[in-house]
């Protein structure tokens, strides 16, 4: 077994027990707290839930650096060479506490830049979406084949509230061309919809960890993960992403240029 | 056993019944139509789920009116006196072609315009959502609690696609307001995020079919059912509905009146 197949193995079983520690506590047992407004929460289970993951890692991967998003990992992180594990211990928090159900954890691990390793735990259905680079992706133990590639008005597209609400004229008419729009909550969640051609394509502002994991299994699946202007993605920052078919990516473009 | 009873227990088996139905079939055997753009589908499996169900209706019911999408109920039902089945066959057809998961079958009784039986099935979950007038609302054999009374920015907003991209500015303050705003394609999936308190309000454009039972399970659990203006429902015609728990209602009507 080469190394990257076993660190493979070993943060399939680290997602699933993180997965289970805050399906297990999500009907009480923790504490909600407000980051930047009344939007915007974090729980004691995404507290608890990346130490567990980090210490984890920590252990089959020492000479690693984490980047994660409650502030346990390490801190200033400007480049991208060596191993860089990326976290997100709850994605979608606000309906883990409001709706017990579409939420997930994530995690990524990226190598020099390169995207290696991906998981998504759909924490409630109770399923791992996991890939290697090269290797292809996996829904639990069955891989999945490539989206079949629709355009925009033959697709389901997801869009955050941000940006449907927003005053972009462009970026409306995209979301009224798609032939339905739907909205999660979720990057985890959305993510694992255009993986498995649910959706179409999905547009959002993501932070690192929203987009590490999903990013990677992706561009494993040959789908289009791109910032929204058609430039490269910086997985070290902020990005209005768009990922999707490379024929709704097209269809995308065609009306924002 | 009352008539009404009866009726129930024969309702029930009717819905789960016209939900494997399409359970079976979702992942092939079946032609999707258009029905006035590209946005609007039917499907044979829709056709055939509402002659199932409106034959079996008629036996257990014979003297009843059914009102139904699909155009196999009676014609130009004008009053409510008597028996009226309302049905929707499939509910989020678009999900069910693209999805597979997401759709619902619902179903009601009024009698002499009042909501007596309910009933939406959340196909892939193999839920139940069901009540009788006066009795309480089940999730399949447990009984549901009335969500917590919160308030708009404490709840997340289901609004469908038409309103949330459109020119009310009103209506655009309530879904920023909102916890989290989401778009979930299926007024039956939608509604049952209100009944189990998922979402703290739903707003749409609802056709008769699309609110029958929702309506009645909601007004059931002490949630407000109401048009967005105040004024009360008309379930024969097409309306602009909010389904909220009292607070969420009071908080939207502060902000468009």
């Amino acid at each position: 077994m080469t190394k990257i197949e076993e660190l493979d193995l070993q943060a399939q079983r680290i997602v699933r027990q993180a997965g289970k520690n805050a399906y297990e506590k999500m009907d009480n047992g923790y504490q909600v707290d407000t980051k930047t407004n009344y939007t915007d929460l974090v729980t004691t289970i995404d507290r608890e839930n990346e130490q567990f993951i980090n210490q984890q890692l920590r252990k089959i991967d020492p000479n690693s650096r984490i980047l994660s998003e409650e502030g346990f990992g390490d801190k200033r992180i400007l480049d991208l060479t060596g191993h860089i594990w990326i976290v997100d211990p709850i994605d979608g928090t606000m309906n883990f506490v409001k709706q017990h159900n579409n939420f997930a954890v994530m995690l990524a691990l990226y190598i020099d830049g390169i995207p290696t390793l991906g998981y998504i735990v759909d924490v409630v259905n109770n399923h791992l979406y996991h890939g290697r680079h090269g290797e292809g992706v996996f829904k639990d133990d069955q891989q999945l084949t490539p989206p079949a590639n629709l355009g925009l008005r033959e697709s389901l597209l997801a869009m955050n509230r941000t940006l449907t609400l927003g005053d972009n004229p462009l970026l409306k008419r995209v979301a009224k061309e798609a032939m339905g729009l739907r909205m999660y909550g979720s990057a985890g969640i959305e993510m694992i919809g255009v993986l498995t051609g649910q959706l179409g394509g999905y547009i959002s502002n993501l932070k690192p960890w929203d987009l590490a994991a999903g990013r990677m299994l992706a561009e494993e699946l040959g789908l289009v993960v791109k910032s929204i202007d058609g430039s490269s993605i910086n997985v070290l920052s902020s990005n209005l992403v768009l990922v999707a078919t490379s024929q709704v990516s097209r269809d995308i473009r065609q009306i924002i240029n």
